[in-house]
């Protein structure tokens, strides 16, 4: 079923400004960026593998770079909140806080 | 059931410094820093609402803060992956990509 999407939360820290804004731009056309460092992402497998193939050339870890990866089940995507400035990709209601 | 405990990732994009380092501090009182600006938790309902209570009035919509709030269900958290700087407070074992 490699063509069933599944939800993934991407989120990074880059120390260098030119390997963080290509990290942005190749998760620009994987994704919505919802922060600064956060994407969400509708992806089959391959997209992801292609996603992740692209990234790791970037993330130095050396130098203290890192990247997170979460993989969300649709029940846990539907209870995703948010408050403030960035609208919602996928609709969902905004929280009041 | 107030005491069980959900998962909770926290992302914040705050514009001005003074209030992205308060809201830094209570989210360090409440969950893991495991990246610049996001943060993994787990909390009952009552140190939920605790948590927003107290970084409500330092998230400022108007000057294009916002706030992240997911809540991941065991399975969902089991999946995370990550690379690089940042250990991994529940010792997930880390992907090589």
């Amino acid at each position: 079923m490699i063509g069933m999407k599944s939800f993934y939360l991407v989120g990074y820290d880059i120390v260098s400004d030119k390997r963080r804004s290509k990290v942005a731009s190749i998760m620009e056309s994987f994704g919505y960026r919802v922060q600064y460092s956060l994407f969400e992402c509708r992806l089959d497998r391959r997209d992801f593998g292609s996603m992740v193939k692209q990234l790791a050339p970037y993330v130095d870890k050396g130098q203290g770079d890192s990247i997170r990866i979460y993989r969300l089940c649709e029940a846990c995507v539907s209870k995703a909140m948010y408050y403030g400035a960035c609208p919602d990709p996928w609709e969902r209601p905004e929280i009041i806080i």
